[in-house]
């Protein structure tokens, strides 16, 4: 019997060493090729297919895709495949699908309709025998290694820095990454173990012992962290968590809020972060309760602070004090995160 | 000074004749005209964009787009446009902005954008004179008239159905729809003022009275009404409503169900009602309070029934008993669903 949490806690430590592995140069040489492929397939637009945990790196990649390389990206749902038979054509796509088991049926369907349609195919997975690996033309392992919870954490983040690499390599043409953005993928092992280190989030975690809800937000490359710590706090916490853009809050749900519930707004140091300033003082009229998460400078916040990195880089070190302080807020209200009840790690759904 | 709610009765009530008045000669005309444009300059794909409410729309517009024109569908996030800077080539694209105003400047900006970027572009809005409407190539006019409530429900209906006529005009090719088509969606304003009549909603509603949360679930055309009905109930009760896709829930969220959390299913008559047959009893395991919507007749169930249609117009009577529970419920909790708090008509983001 081991300690209760052990094991993500494991998976969450792990997550800087899993950077470095992913870049390290057989790892990158294997998504350069990738990239490398798809830069000279010159896909016309990109459809991502995931679900869960693996929907938010998706989302990620596909404002990636969108601002980096200049292609038309969105999210397909797969039940108009596999429930409805919808057969786009996709040949001139990129289909990506993300999963860290790359065991989900559905996915595997999309990924062979796609294909059969035309599309250039690619699984990005933690399991390179997976049936969505061996459906897909192309292929990219995030090299994660065996995740002990239920509830994904190292597998996400080596999503998001696999679908960077591959971005970054396809902008590039040849698949090599420029020195500068070497340089600062390099430096994210350091600062995501300085990350870390700070304790903030165990300490943070009883003041939403008695919480009933929270609510996160964030904008741009910030709204894939909002929508993953809303579900890790929801897995692992049983806390109902709701997360909107910065946008979408106040087309509506802004009505919800009120000092019973707690406002977890990832903030960064660019445009996203700058336009979070609009959002803030409506949950300040509010009188929301409202924790600050990333590199912005917020005066009178209390803050989860995270080292400053350009906001494209920032979801692979925001969500690490939100992991932590899922685990740590499960442990506080008497959960073990390592087994969410009534959940299993591989969901089958069509 | 009019009785609380009195607004949003109003707009509720109005949706069977506003059907029938989008149906009517002169509206069903122009929009045949809009979707004959479309179908002769061939998009190779279909990006929508909208916020809020409307994007609850926009993404059955992507459903039916995927389903019934086999082309790629995909929602974007306007922060990508408007705050990266981001470019995309839409030269293949038609590019669709939803929304009831027509007066959120980032919605203009992402229809701008793609318009210099040669997409065809396509405005749908109650306002025809509005700033989206003016930047797009094309328009359509969704004839709602005047809103009361801050809390959109006519507007949306009229969104579905404007957007519906749209793709089974470009279908048909020449925007004329088949007679079946125009025979199953002349039965709808009949369908949604039976819908309307029964009473069920107003006594369900002190069900929730004292409710904490509640969770919206439904899957394919399903998915769009149960996001829609989690705004709503969001909106106007201030209760925490989470949306997932049935097999989302499956992915982690359903940790998050016991039996204090009451469950909104949509369950329809086809593909995407049978396959929440996987989700109800795993609900049922977590002994989850469980109301089914729509048309599916679920053993011991307690429902909130709705005419049988094929599942594509579903979601025209799908949403009125969750609109008419929404409504109750915020009467039966105290509050205002015409004025809720801090909240306005126009959200005006960038």
């Amino acid at each position: 019997m081991t300690r209760a949490g052990a094991g993500m806690a494991a998976d969450i430590d792990e997550q800087p060493a899993g950077y470095a592995r992913l870049l390290s140069t057989a790892n990158a040489a294997e998504i350069a090729r990738v990239a490398a492929i798809i830069a000279e397939r010159r896909p016309r637009h990109v459809v991502f297919t995931a679900r869960g945990t693996s929907d938010h790196a998706a989302l990620y990649g596909a404002y990636l895709t969108e601002i980096r390389l200049g292609l038309p990206a969105g999210l397909a749902s797969p039940s108009a495949v596999t429930l409805f038979g919808a057969r786009p054509d996709l040949s001139d796509a990129l289909v990506v699908g993300v999963s860290q088991s790359g065991g989900s049926p559905d996915l595997a369907e999309v990924l062979r309709a796609a294909r059969a349609s035309g599309a250039l195919t690619l699984a990005v997975t933690n399991a390179p025998d997976s049936p969505l690996a061996e459906v897909a033309e192309l292929s990219v392992d995030i090299a994660a290694g065996h995740e002990r919870a239920v509830a994904a954490t190292k597998t996400y983040t080596a999503e998001l820095l696999a679908l960077l690499m591959l971005v970054e390599g396809i902008r590039a043409g040849d698949g090599v990454l420029p020195a500068a953005e070497r340089e600062a993928l390099d430096a994210l092992p350091e600062l995501a173990a300085r990350t870390l280190a700070d304790d903030t989030p165990a300490r943070l975690a009883p003041r939403y012992r008695f919480a009933r809800q929270l609510v996160t937000t964030g904008r741009g490359y910030a709204y894939p962290t909002a929508r993953e710590a809303a579900l890790k706090l929801m897995e692992t916490s049983y806390l109902p968590a709701l997360a909107f853009s910065g946008a979408d809050l106040l087309h509506g749900p802004l009505a919800m809020t009120d000092p019973e519930v707690p406002v977890l707004a990832v903030v960064g140091s660019g445009p996203g972060g700058r336009s979070m300033g609009e959002v803030l003082p409506r949950l300040g009229e509010r009188r929301a309760d409202v924790v600050v998460v990333g590199s912005a400078e917020v005066p009178g916040a209390t803050r989860l602070a995270v080292p400053e990195v350009d906001e494209r880089y920032a979801p692979l070190l925001d969500i690490l004090p939100l992991q932590r302080l899922a685990l740590a807020l499960a442990l506080t209200r008497g959960e073990d995160p390592d087994a969410p009840r009534g959940l299993k790690k591989v969901t089958a759904t069509m």
